[in-house]
């Protein structure tokens, strides 16, 4: 064998590894094991961090309880620094899409660890005889309690970012409910004319929503901060020491600045995947809500001459490759893709989840991917939507105030004066006449036109009136 | 015990049963385990009659290769002829939703059809050792085979009126795209304008649409027409003669018209429930375009003032409680909610298919319920949407022509002769300043008004001009 | 027109409704538009008293800030109570499947409200000069506001119920493990042997889950108590007093015994509907554990001969037509079959709330019918389950100890004494050859056979060990 | 400026583009509006290679038509080819998932192509003086018929790959049917033990279930086949010559090799997307046929002392960092995974294809997306099921033909002769005695051990017996 590999062994069997790649045999053959999607877990880079800062509290636990020489921790902690930097991402080629409930991905980070620790130690690559992936950085550990809380942290810190791209968009709104405060419409229930508001309400609504879904995203965050660090296998703490579990979850909160809790039946909490369906529908909450807000986008600015015209959105791109001048809602368009993606992949973290079996859930990678996607292209999405969007957008000041002044719907105003009936009759014949609404009235006989004007103002529509 | 009760047993021991009830100990018992829904297999006639036709056709094949005599034969296939004539329904008393794989609704088939004939036969009900519910009317049988035989024959008969209900409305989309052969209007794609057509093009899409739909409906019934009876338990066909398979497959489709065939792999036919997840699938998909059509005649027909306009749907009830005369496209929004409940519906089957285990499928009576529910309420909202809502559509004559007048999109026709770039600078002058396109090309020396006049006749536009 | 009909109009024309009927010509419009399912509203009795509840709290809101008579107001709270009380349900005969938002809901409670009023007033019915369905018994309300909240109220009444089914089904897990808390097992990940463990611990595992369920459908149901009754049409409400809106909710938390609070943004609250999605989104959680457990029971009492065998379930009926003495795990598999339904009306609730345009989401129907279901056959579930399965497990002691004893997995526990690399080794042998694992070890020469006893009480592999 | 970038413009303005380039103004604008999930459109090769093929195609019958000047056709052909042969894909830089319903994919295309032909011609990129992104390349057709027919043409280069890993598995599963033939063993109904059956059934089943999913997948094939070149804005075909559709369908044809057949109602074809619904619910229904077959998979390989024990499957690399020597099931459970996400994906195009409005789905982007992940998950795991898990698969015959010996579910087999009564109480009584029936039999009084076992030969049990 040339230099350029070294041999390594499982229980399978010996294998070939190239010399200049960390991971190990382990590694080498999940890789072997699933080419599905061609994607790498170095993908997904808040979990390759996570797992720095889960194997570096392990050893910390590990060291102090007498599990771990202290040279040995060290350097495992030396090593998971590195991850937590950025450094050998790259090693972790294992597919995001893996079989074995994230067995591959732990090992490959032990490998990876492992091999970094040893080659600052003065060893070369491979010598797991000094410093071993199972023995020494799994030590305490199983995938079954590591991989969970390191996903776990991954998505806390990917829903972090999502956070604060929600709020840039929810301030975006507000700025534009503001701007908007004294611009009257005419709103829209089903499609069809109904009464006056403000286009300042109407943006509004669209900020309190996410400011909602903010709210709900952090209750989610708060389920994914238990963890089951010290469950080890199956829940029992089985080759854990007594004290680990407390410290390995202290030490990982003191770490990763995330503030973790130790979940309180850990059988319970190494099987159950509930807190990932919980982020996923509030995620999914997330998505519907905007896609409904871009929905409202398209409509509001459909046109520019046959649709409902009332606001403009800022041009970004030719909208057509064969109508000149055409501008498209494309930044909310992306976002209703968005929301689409976040909404399948709800479908598909769903039924991960209801696969689990007795002790443990052999389908948690499928869940990690899919979530992570969503937080990552939700937050995008959010910002791109504020920055492209939301931020150039301007009313048709003439054009709503005019459907105001025209509108046969401020009849509904009449309803405590006239009652429903005789109102509905001068909204029928309004509509088929095209006459406006003060007209009919007076030649209906039901009402003068000073009475109607003195009743309708519509500034005085857009919010309750009378006894207070 | 007085004589408003009779007494019968299982291997669980005996159980009281109200005189007067055609059912048994088995279904007694499963509506104790199943108070889930409220609603009982009665409510799909369709399946009663199904098993009136299986059950009759086992009987027969029976009697004919000297498994019935032929005395139980006659009285058993009198009593399924009454079931399909509609008597007895009312007996079918266990919850649609059960578990069991449909051995609940099996056994009480079986016991109602063997009181029915014991009656027939002047015995009294309970009278077992003359009739018995197992080793008579289920001889030959398993519910394994007899269960989705007659979930299929439900099914293809629910399909042939939804196929019918669908051709209903796609005549009444095609005579509206005659009607509307002439009417000019913008298209628009993104909601934005676009190059003109016809309102007869627009509604020509979704005659097409459903056309298509039945198409892809009758491919999933022939799978459907595929059964596997004569496979008792597992497929194996243990306990039914040899001859028996074929002989009561062509029995049931000669007393059921509905072309059954037997599958060719009788193991797998017991196990898999594909058929239902592609008859799912299209019924997904039907719903999926019929939400597109009605999404577009709710766009089409908003307004009347602040909306698209194109055309005006009929009234049929008032719209609102509160704002007189309003008036809602409610028929079309009765088919959007059918749809969401036919792709929910989709999902419970999927989920439930995926889970059958080994040799069968326990979940086939939510497969069956949730694909009768779309079928019938899809059927039934595509006759209320023909009917109350698309053969009294009318379009706004004038206002499509007068948009189509001053559209600025006809630049799009101009690229060929002046290029995409000087037609996006006429489009982008024509919007910014609202003057119309042969103006503005004019002012900017681009073409002069009779060259834009004879190049933009709208008529024209509507298909491919130029060399043929 | 004889007795036994009277004449009713709206501005579509006159009808003629029975003379016995409550419900009026609005109601009649609705029957013919709307025949899609056959289950009218009357099935959701929870929300025919809430609509009692929300017209009464209007009325006497309206009374007290002179919109109506005393004498109105009066009538109409006496016939409300009736509602309350179970009186008139068979008067709402809309279909539950209908387009319009609430409309046809909304009018079919304003007509028979008002008739019934009528009645005790000693009028005929539809003498709506005196009392009208719109401008009196809908006094200061819009569909848009009052439909809502009384499908919010009906839910949180449903949700109390299904807390309660849920609380005693896990009391039931909390008595198993308690029963079986000494029973020593062999764990299994991804289907394959793992380590010890008790029956006690894998059974507390589902009390936990169906704990923390039941905090997230109480943080749920705390978001379905914000109303926006006052928002009339739009949000802005128009045509209500000012003091309306807060007098309005205060009387409705007074009458219903539910802590409704009013929403803070109005406008926003009249068109979202995410706190539908959040509650499908929880129940589908729910769902989703659920259904997990019962796949586990299934696998654990698999058998009895060539399964595992771990438990055995409570026989509740014959499992078979075919198979004499068969059990089957039907109260699990009913369970499981609920939650696929569960899942898949979600996705029906998130397609139409995603649906929701402008000020409104027409498509709410679909989403209170749907969580209405999902609500009430996971409570049936929960308590069949319980008392018809949970309660009568019993473990298969014997088997399960012998596993334990013969188990090749105990091997982990010699880990950190021998390493993984030997333990592996001493495992794979042992598979191998059959052979147990103390003599395996002895053999290769890594322990003797006191060491391993020592080392190897798999009472102690239940819990963490050592250092604390 | 310097000479590493060029200055190109649009409509909203001029911007520097990198002078390495070969995409132009448009691409740039969208890739800074969609900065979403990181992955480029050069990741569905296929889809290059496709727009290679469709503006080939265009291009000749632009040239036949006298829409293009030979030279202009030339250049373009050329630079097609290059596409077709793999190179220039890293210049597809806009994000798979983007607004704006392919018109920047269409345009990347275009501005990659021009600027590739008119290097090849001997000008600078950006010289679209001389070959015009939108007036040549683009000449003929829109967005609106180019994407889709380009997608199409990918989705169907990918079916035939995912076709061929069907069949490898399907031959796969075959072979251990064969191999299987005569191996006995117990099936399960609802995880209870049933009648006896081989192997090599069940074994057949799988293979079935696939080679039926060929099938289908052949039906859904043969629709993406229909597609609407020619069509351009909105099926109009406004701006193309009349001959141009057929002329380019059948170049089209002709150069990807691809059957490819015009649609009948170009303004129907344009807006539709039935064609992907239909794909993408056959692709769930493979998924979840797989995913059953590995579910069942899983069972029967449970173990290796306390499950179902009936198979082994070959073990691929070590199944726990804590458990020495656990083997797991990763191969069928990176299917169940794939499995899950392709469900997810189908729900993500349902939502897209409902979302569609009016002349044109703007939604098509996600569902490429979604399809083509879909489609290559599937068949990557096809492939490695087949070589790392099926292929090893080996039966625990000893076990298994222990297990019928002693099983009593035979008593099946002699309903016909003492009936379903007597037969359940041998079943009942040996179960709770564990006493074999045949003994029970006789000590029950029913039938002699000599009667038995005459009756209960296994090998007979395995299909229909007696009368032909």
């Amino acid at each position: 064998m040339p230099a350029h590999h070294r041999t390594e062994h499982d229980f399978l069997g010996e294998k070939q590894i190239p010399a200049a790649a960390y991971w190990g045999v382990h590694t080498a053959r999940a890789v072997e094991n699933f080419p599905i999607s061609g994607t790498p877990v170095s993908a997904m880079p808040e979990l390759v961090r996570a797992f720095g800062f889960v194997k570096k509290a392990a050893a910390r636990a590990n060291a102090e309880l007498g599990m771990l020489t202290r040279e040995r921790a060290d350097a495992i902690t030396a090593a998971c620094d590195k991850l937590i930097a950025g450094q050998f991402h790259d090693q972790f080629v294992v597919d995001v899409i893996q079989g074995g409930a994230g067995t591959s991905t732990n090992m490959n980070a032990n490998e990876v660890i492992a091999n970094v620790a040893l080659e600052a130690m003065g060893h070369g690559k491979g010598r797991y005889d000094v410093l071993h992936p199972n023995d020494h950085v799994n030590a305490s550990q199983s995938t079954n309690d590591v991989y969970p809380t390191a996903v776990r942290l991954a998505l806390w810190i990917g829903i972090d970012g999502l956070l604060e791209s929600m709020a840039t968009l929810r301030r975006g709104f507000e700025a534009k409910s503001t701007e908007f405060a004294s611009v009257l419409k005419i709103g829209r229930t089903q499609l069809q004319d109904a009464v006056p508001m403000t286009l300042g309400q109407e943006f509004s609504t669209y900020a309190v929503m996410i400011e909602e879904d903010e709210a709900r995203l952090r209750e989610a965050r708060a389920l994914i901060q238990e963890i089951n660090l010290g469950a080890t296998a199956i829940g029992t703490g089985i080759n854990a020491p007594r004290a680990y579990a407390d410290l390995a979850c202290r030490y990982l909160a003191q770490e990763s600045g995330i503030p973790v809790v130790k979940a309180k039946n850990l059988v319970e909490a190494t099987q159950d995947t509930g807190a990932f369906v919980q982020l996923s529908g509030v995620l999914k909450r997330v998505a519907t809500k905007l896609s409904k807000t871009c929905n409202d986008l398209r409509l509001l600015s459909s046109g520019p001459q046959a649709g409902f015209g009332d606001i403009r959105l800022p041009p970004r791109q030719a909208g057509s490759s064969i109508m000149p001048g055409k501008v498209n809602p494309v930044i909310p368009e992306v976002m209703n893709q968005v929301a689409f993606e976040v909404i399948g992949n709800d479908m598909t973290v769903t039924m991960a989840s209801e696969a689990g079996q007795l002790q443990l859930n052999a389908f948690e990678p499928i869940m990690g991917w899919s979530l992570f996607k969503s937080i990552t292209h939700l937050s995008n999405a959010c910002l791109t939507l504020n920055t492209n969007c939301v931020a150039g957008i301007e009313p048709n000041r003439e054009l709503l105030a005019r459907r105001v002044r025209e509108s046969v719907t401020l009849v509904t105003a009449l309803n405590p004066i006239i009652g429903y009936e005789k109102a509905a009759l001068i909204a029928k014949t309004a509509i088929a006449t095209g006459a406006p609404i003060d007209e009919v009235a007076q030649s209906l006989g039901i009402l003068t036109r000073e009475e109607i004007e003195a009743l309708l103002v519509p500034e005085k529509l857009t919010q309750p009136q009378g006894p207070a």
